[in-house]
């Protein structure tokens, strides 16, 4: 089938509803299928939207196509939850059904106002010569889940082009500010725009966001401004990023500034530190964060990467979600961990020390390691019997250095940007490891969230051995986990 | 909108993908919903169907027709589990899209045979005269959850009518046996027709089942034979069955026979006992039941009755499934109970003793009660402040005698067929009570399962106090119950 784009913008309502069950049940028998991460009801998800805490449950959207692996019609899915971890599926909640959205109701967020969920995305509109107009729309959710009164809050101003979205709605004082990726129509640079409104219709343009680096790429996605600590965070997706300004490996980079503060008036971040990568491994991109009522900040990434295709293409879906993490900062540096209710996901707790940890760990499993200073050697998971196959961990703990390899997984994806990925680690020291394992998804948390390696891989799902290639001096516990979707 | 046949018998491929995707969310945003019973993902469900164990997990579908709240072109939907209580919803898994079977995939039962699952159901078709033709249809499900090779494997005999339905594929020894629900020709009775094969394709009616009975009304739907320690349960609905022969008060019954054993060549069962309603409360019917590889015997009822309306039916969604209990007997009399894994949805254990137990218990939760002996009272649950609203427990534990009462909820259901049932209980007694409620769904399990009432409730959901209308003696337990879907 050749996804022309007619076929990728076909009104929902032009597809027929056993296409619709036959696709979902495809991604549902998949055995590549995420089973306790939010993932596909069929076809293709790309970024968390709307990650909010709202009527006492915290509430998450995700950009979804439905009918195929590709980016077509997008519209967004709702789930809600209590604990972060175990997720209901609410199903679609904002159709692109008004002019200002007809051609993809696009990334944005959400807040709790006045006992309801405002909702502020891009809609994305073409005209007849597919010439796009990004519209800002505000929207309001009942307590019932309905999405009502869609208004265009504001177009891209004269002087930033087409490329203006991925609205994050604020709060400080009385006044509301909303930051957007934005692209300059002189330089064709990416920014981040802030803008104003005391009453969410009457919005103003304060400017870019001086975050004191150099200039972005060629476009900036999905800006996320975040308090942590007594610091501000900000995360970004600076698409075309020079590599001189900061070193990235995916195809586009997903990176985050801690500053002292954020001046929104006059645009500006209050010492803004370094750029750097939020994630260590691969495929994270579009990372959505908020501070929740109790100031806990939270993120969850999409895992997948624009431009790229997955061996689940094939099977007609695309892409899953990370975890929720949560955010701290410690001595200066970005600290992700799990939130406390993935332990409650648990099932049968097994102490592991031996060299071959599992000969069959199964596809849904938390591995937590303790691995002594001084030491080199290989963790193969998802690894078949003589270990030439799966995924490999590739650890230092003498001169301080880990590594994720995923060449020897069965299905390669984006061989051009490199099948491994690396982090620095302190050296001759203990080395604590936390990670999950899901299917075709892997999330490895480094002492205790200093760095997360996040990443897909596609192997022979018979192929579950858990194994060091040597003996090695560590301590740890194995649990298998529970299914929640 | 209009249910005409046409448009109820329309194929899926007629209907559009964004009326379907509107339908599930709707039935995902029902306050009414349950979220720890598997229920609609849109639409109707009426009958659990191929329930077994394959592969290593539990395997379950249910009839449905996904686009409203009425019988129209039925398909099954399929789900998994490895603990009986945690599903993974695995989506439609037997379209009826063959000649044998275009107006509706029917009911029917499943079991793992040589590495596949072999499903036996029933297609309804009808001729352009509307006239049906109930063919016996035999299909293989692979590893991978795909459904193929259908075949027919025989029609109605000359002297059954069109009502021959429900096949459940058992084994002994080396030859298979299936039981039916069948009404002959010349007396209009309902019967339970008992079949043979060596080899699954060639089909010979051995005749109907003696179970030692007067006729049973005018058809016999969904008949089960399953072992329980040492005896043979046979269950079955008797549609129009006098209530000289056996009392039951829903528009149609589901009952049990206990037999000491079955002779399936002479088609009887050996030194039966009487006719019991299986379940003493309202809306169950259509139980399937089936003997696990341990040698267990679970059951799981449709909750939901035919011919009748629910006040969901103006959301477009309808029923849902009982939870799985495990049989036993216990001096000559069927026990029917949780399966241990419901205790892994525990959360927030709470010790009760006061009169008012919670005055907001919340929608999903696990009580368990002893009540002493000698005490009357009214245990109110789903209650407004004033206990004036909702539903009530009348116990009377020196008599002996429960009623659960659903006449003071918001919105009734079947009025006409009463709006209590009760159950006796030992006199001068303590009263074991383990109920199970769920937004719109109660499962009140009597004296370690001596007996069980389910029913529907339709309840305004911001009702949630659970309190006794006086001071009981009494001890228990309260715990919320996880959301599984």
């Amino acid at each position: 089938m050749e996804w022309t784009r007619e076929k990728r913008y076909l009104p929902y309502s032009k597809w027929d509803a056993d296409t619709l069950l036959y696709l979902q049940a495809q991604a549902a028998n998949s055995p590549y299928q995420m089973h306790y991460h939010l993932h596909p009801i069929s076809g293709l998800i790309n970024d968390p939207n709307g990650f909010s805490y709202f009527n006492g449950e915290y509430h998450l959207f995700y950009q979804s196509y439905p009918f195929g692996a590709v980016h077509g019609l997008k519209s967004w899915v709702h789930f809600k939850s209590t604990n972060l971890v175990n997720w209901i599926n609410l199903g679609l909640a904002v159709e692109p059904d008004t002019m200002a959205d007809s051609h993809g109701a696009y990334s944005g967020s959400a807040k709790e106002i006045d006992g309801k969920l405002f909702l502020m995305y891009t809609g994305n509109h073409r005209d007849e010569n597919w010439i796009r107009t990004p519209y800002q729309i505000g929207a309001w959710m009942d307590k019932d889940g309905k999405v009502k009164d869609k208004t265009i809050l504001f177009k891209n101003p004269e002087h930033i082009t087409e490329h203006f979205r991925d609205p994050q709605i604020l709060k400080q004082g009385d006044t509301y500010y909303a930051i957007l990726g934005a692209q300059d129509k002189a330089e064709k640079h990416g920014h981040i725009d802030v803008w104003k409104s005391k009453n969410l219709k009457n919005w103003e343009e304060l400017g870019f966001l001086d975050m004191g680096t150099d200039p972005m790429g060629y476009m900036i996605e999905c800006p996320n401004i975040v308090r942590v600590d007594g610091h501000v965070v900000v995360i970004f997706c600076p698409q075309g990023l020079d590599k001189k300004i900061a070193k990235y490996e995916d195809i586009y980079p997903d990176m985050y500034i801690i500053a002292d503060d954020i001046d929104f008036e006059n645009h500006k971040l209050i010492n803004p530190g370094k750029l750097h990568n939020l994630d260590k491994g691969f495929d994270v991109y579009a990372t959505q964060a908020f501070n929740a009522p109790d100031g806990k900040a939270y993120e969850i990434s999409w895992v997948g990467l624009p431009d790229t295709t997955y061996p689940t293409d094939d099977e007609n879906w695309a892409n899953c979600l990370s975890q929720v993490k949560e955010l701290a900062i410690k001595d200066g540096k970005l600290i992700q961990r799990p939130v406390s209710a993935m332990n409650d996901l648990h099932t049968d707790e097994k102490e592991v020390k031996d060299q071959v940890i599992a000969e069959k760990a199964g596809q849904q499993y938390e591995l937590k390691l303790t691995i002594k200073a001084n030491q080199k050697g290989n963790l193969h998971l998802a690894a078949n019997t003589d270990l030439t196959g799966g995924l490999q961990i590739n650890f230092d703990t003498e001169n301080g250095k880990l590594v994720l390899d995923r060449s020897k997984t069965d299905r390669q994806v984006s061989v051009d940007y490199g099948e491994t990925r690396e982090t620095d680690l302190a050296k001759n020291s203990d080395l604590k490891l936390d990670i999950f394992v899901d299917h075709s998804l892997i999330e490895v948390f480094v002492n205790d969230g200093e760095a997360v390696l996040t990443g897909r891989y596609f192997e022979d799902q018979a192929n579950t051995k858990l194994a060091f290639d040597q003996p090695v001096d560590y301590s740890g516990k194995l649990w298998q986990m529970k299914t929640i979707l």
